[in-house]
């Protein structure tokens, strides 16, 4: 299993995503690892990180490719204009099957549409989407789409879930992933109309649908897939990001007013950093694009080298589980 | 100034808002509070907190209403069906000019439905709406609509933005509020076509409209107004409110694991307490139902004394600020 990962994208350079790759062939020796980028940088970083004579460098590689697509580029313009950008590059190694799968953690938008350009989409599928893994009390929970379709209609929603259901199943062996679907209130007469509108067709269809779900009830872990359209999830990602941030620094200047705080936090150090791992979002691998030929993940703009290495694990999980084959599957059934 | 409280709404009985009301009479002379729900019951409850002797007596009063709407109850039934509940004989006395505001921790969809019945909307506004106080890195921003309209089309949310910044400019003494539309980017482009048609009413407006905001600036308090419609809102601020319950629990997990740790708590603990505070909906007094004739505020249905306290100090200040009279106002003068 091959998979290519974008050494440009991201906010924080080249040698985190070298270094994720490096790190995650240590650890599978199943897998090669391609990285997208210019051919002299990308030899020069491997050097820096190991030697010669390291054995994970028969299956680590490197496709060259001259452009980088810019986070506030326009993801329309990227695909037309970048063609030998990292994440073109990328899936088009996918298309001629000389890659599994590819990871960038640079613009999420010109990812996917570089993806939907290069591989299409899946039989079936109207609008390709993205999954998240959100932390909960108990475990992760998939959501999706988190910015992919901004404008929605049910029939998107309903093919959301089906997407992420059998992702879900497939990813985290669950049977029947109980499916939420993102609302104001748990009764089905509340949200707006397309909310109410797809609690009718979710209803209606063979997945494992427990009803609407509240804001109050995702971190709560009592649901393996929350469906929302790509504006909701979106802003319920980042406001989540946002406060953690926002929690965490009024927290610190509260300890840090008093000396008896200051040593208390010493003794705190460690649950404090525990709890940290636990919701960071770099220990769930990144999001993965749902709808496309092909497996593609993307990955937040700051993700560090641990977050690169285990969506190398996820992206090879779904090629080795089968997801889209899994996907088409459900669509087919769903459409019978 | 006359407030009246709904002394049934809540999921914590009654004992409370009583509470709320009488350390409200204690703080401010100039205010008087009307308890609204069964007369023995409440003058029961008032006997067994302050004595027959008390001298902010003068200033409580019981206003009989026998029925009290659920908390699941559709406000429409319950408006059209329950004429004597807590709400509808509070916002009466309001159309009577007997009292000046209705507070309650009640069902704030039949809350809603209450005012609009009684009192109705004011001049020029199509949709009222909720707005609610969120904390922030540095002051509380207003952010609305919080739920009570899930469909809306961009004049609403412009409706919203206008009446949110005059209430914010009133209440916060603010010159021109800077005004955020929650998107998925900052750049005008960003977002679903609701956001891209009220970014360019926002933008034609005299109002002093910053832009895009995104989740993760919510917290940060660089704007005082953010405009969503009442479904996002709603998602935002209940999404907000659980992942701060599931982080808690999260960490206190991890702290309870060591022995060195829960030592640090012991010392860290004020420190934690303050932060808390900082956060506590409770601090923020409620949220105020802006586009009625006349003044209502909804209080989280979980509001102890201190918040419901709070509450009527803000239906106080909407009253001394005239904040109705400044909305109507900046509607008119949009409208010529």
């Amino acid at each position: 299993m091959r998979i290519a990962i974008d050494a440009m994208g991201g906010d924080l350079g080249s040698k985190l995503p070298v270094r994720g790759a490096i790190a995650a062939l240590k650890e599978r020796q199943d897998l090669e690892v391609v990285l997208l980028g210019p051919e002299d940088l990308l030899a020069q970083q491997v050097s820096e990180i190991i030697g010669t004579g390291d054995r994970v460098r028969s299956r680590l590689f490197v496709e060259h490719a001259a452009e980088v697509v810019g986070m506030a580029e326009s993801p329309v313009d990227a695909v037309r204009k970048k063609k030998n950008s990292t994440i073109m590059v990328g899936f088009e190694l996918v298309r001629e099957k000389k890659a599994d799968a590819v990871i960038s953690a640079g613009n999420s938008g010109a990812t996917m549409a570089a993806a939907i350009r290069k591989l299409g989409r899946l039989q079936g599928v109207s609008r390709p989407g993205i999954a998240s893994f959100f932390p909960t009390l108990k475990k992760p929970v998939m959501i999706m789409d988190i910015g992919a379709n901004v404008d929605c209609r049910p029939q998107h929603l309903l093919q959301f879930a089906i997407m992420a259901s059998s992702c879900a199943s497939l990813l985290h062996g669950l049977d029947q992933p109980r499916v939420g679907l993102l609302s104001i209130g748990e009764e089905a007469s509340k949200g707006n109309t397309l909310v109410k509108e797809t609690h009718e067709l979710l209803s209606a269809s063979t997945l494992n649908f427990i009803g609407n779900v509240e804001g109050r009830d995702v971190y709560k872990g009592d649901v393996d897939v929350i469906i929302c359209d790509g504006c909701v999830g979106n802003i319920s990602l980042k406001i989540s990001e946002g406060l953690a941030d926002a929690a965490m620094q009024m927290l610190k200047a509260e300890i840090l007013q008093t000396w008896r705080a200051k040593i208390g936090y010493l003794l705190i150090k460690n649950a404090f950093a525990r709890f940290r791992q636990r919701v960071d979002y770099a220990e769930y691998g990144g999001a993965p694009l749902l709808g496309i030929k092909g497996t593609g993940i993307i990955c937040h703009g700051t993700s560090n080298a641990v977050a690169l290495q285990n969506a190398v694990f996820v992206a090879a999980d779904m090629v080795s589980h089968k997801v889209n084959d899994g996907i088409t599957r459900a669509l087919a059934d769903y459409n019978a």
